[in-house]
């Protein structure tokens, strides 16, 4: 069996090309992968040079743009083709990689899958899906929840809603080995008529799709207790709602630096707390999951954190080896054909007949 | 002088009568205000014999039934003509009061406001906005910051954003003496093409209104900041952040009960550092803030928690009779006044000239 090989963008993130090069030979210290680093040659061969690696584990694929955060991700993506993120992207789509990671500008990522990588047959969009800490209240292995879609579309609609609900379930089943995970709708209310049309529509749809574990509606005020799964949102919400999550475990972690400067017995507080702020802090702590996933394309793409360090590259890395590995992108496929036929049957029910 | 009057939803909240009376007593007795308390006549006088209040500062207005959550709002306002909100609505629909308080189901407050108050003049939509805690980056002596909508509508449209910033703005200047507020929209990044046709349109709005000290677009990460103090953006997302929000908060206050159950060192870190969390746990405390104002009303309606308590209540009473003192609506009336009188002359130059 040929190792799995991933590319990865050497230049995307606050701390590259360095931060990239050193969780690729991390990774491929710890696991049978080949990986290919796309980017500046020479910065990236010289960071190579200071690390022993397996050998023929890591090539370099030369580059000689990149694309910066500030940058308009339509644009960037067609006037830089040889910048790191599309060359990246042209490696994956021509089958030389089965997957693909990034720390790079999420929207110049997105685009460039969107431009290369052909979707899933059926998917109607792509999502971004993150996962957060929770308190585990079903007492699961595993206390993290999966939202999606946290930002590669503005809106959607109530039908793809659905699709990201199978989406993000073939994941946390496949991937993280909950079995039929709970699937929730985040509205403003828990009944099933609130939140206006598109999510009135999207509920019904939810109840009704066979293979979907869906367990209603969920409200800001619980996403933290950990009670489901998998949460399904519009980008626009989903992105803000991380971000705001981030933002609290922020206020927590300076109301600690300002307890350091200041007042002895904050000082001890927080220290002897620890470990209990630990599930509101690792919100921001992207080290510890191994990056967003990208879902709905025939291959599989990673979006790391922008502050992304080696640990959390090399955790990307495993973790992409293990979505080739265990065929996510043919699950989510299944699901959503399996979908698509379910849909078929309930409105075209005479066609079946004369199967 | 006449004094003030405000009308009190009487069954409203999880600790109606009781919790409302006894607000109002206290209310009464700090300042110079008449209440009529609506309800079930003989419970709210059997708890207002019980208290002393200054004579004539309360009066009950008896109303036969009440709305519970779980009520379809729209069913039970049309359905349930002498319920305690149905009647306040009406008593200060009539001008029998200033203001309204309600710790009710919020839905049922918005639907009998909007069927028996007018809107001002030029409002579109009303909003409901919140007040919640930041770690106040400004320095100003406020260490709150205000959003809105919360959740009277599910979506609008640019326009009404831009008259919800008027209508926080009006509430923030007058009503808790901030100087030009400063005016975010909530949004997916701080450039001002994210975001959707929508929220590009507003921004660009946003930027032009006179009036508006406008400083661009706010993230969910710097929510807590305090570097804002009204912050713009549609029910549903409103809604869903000051929920999450809130649930963050629980998750603080949820690790320190563990911690009291448990570990020794914890709980003696949570005593120490209760100072410094009291700015995460403190989204919960409605009590301090008086309730949510419904803004966009020709009369003053607030929305009081539904678990409030009797200091919630009478601060509740006290914001209601500072808004009718400073003419909140009068305020918020002219500033739409302006705004409309601004897009006339964009639009319609010659109209002006020909003045």
């Amino acid at each position: 069996m040929n190792p799995i090989t991933v590319v990865v963008d050497g230049m995307g993130g606050d701390n590259a090309p360095r931060a990239i090069v050193r969780g690729a030979v991390k990774a491929a210290k710890a696991n049978p992968v080949k990986i290919i680093i796309v980017g500046n040659e020479e910065a990236i061969q010289a960071e190579l040079s200071r690390m022993k690696h397996p050998e023929g584990a890591i090539v370099v694929h030369a580059a000689s743009q990149s694309i910066t955060m500030d940058e308009n991700p339509q644009e960037a993506i067609s006037a830089k083709s040889d910048s790191s993120i599309v060359q990246a992207a042209q490696i994956l789509s021509a089958g030389k990689a089965d997957a693909m990671i990034s720390a790079g500008s999420t929207g110049s990522v997105v685009m460039a899958a969107a431009k290369y990588i052909p979707r899933i047959y059926g998917v109607r969009r792509t999502a971004i899906a993150t996962v957060y800490p929770t308190l585990n209240e079903l007492r699961r292995d595993d206390y993290l929840s999966l939202m999606l879609d946290v930002g590669a579309n503005v809106h959607c609609s109530s039908e793809e809603l659905v699709q990201f609900a199978l989406m993000g379930a073939a994941y946390v089943a496949e991937i993280r080995n909950v079995e039929e995970p709970r699937v929730a709708l985040l509205n403003i209310g828990e009944e099933e008529t609130k939140g206006g049309e598109k999510m009135k529509v999207a509920y019904q749809m939810l109840k009704r799709t066979p293979g979907i574990n869906f367990i209603g509606n969920i409200e800001g005020k619980d996403l933290m207790r950990g009670i489901s799964d998998v949460i399904v949102t519009e980008g626009f919400v989903g992105n803000t709602v991380i971000k705001t999550l981030e933002g609290a475990a922020k206020t927590v972690s300076h109301l600690g630096k300002v307890a350091f400067k200041t007042k002895l017995s904050w000082k001890i507080g927080l220290m002897m707390l620890s470990k209990g702020l630990q599930a509101l802090k690792e919100v921001t702590d992207y080290s510890e999951y191994g990056g967003a996933p990208l879902l709905g394309f025939e291959k599989i793409v990673i979006i790391a954190h922008g502050r992304s360090n080696p640990k959390a590259i090399s955790n990307a890395i495993k973790v992409a080896c293990k979505c080739v590995r265990d065929d996510l992108a043919g699950h989510i496929s299944n699901s959503i054909k399996n979908y698509e036929m379910d849909i078929a049957r309930e409105f075209y029910p005479l066609t079946r007949e004369s199967d």
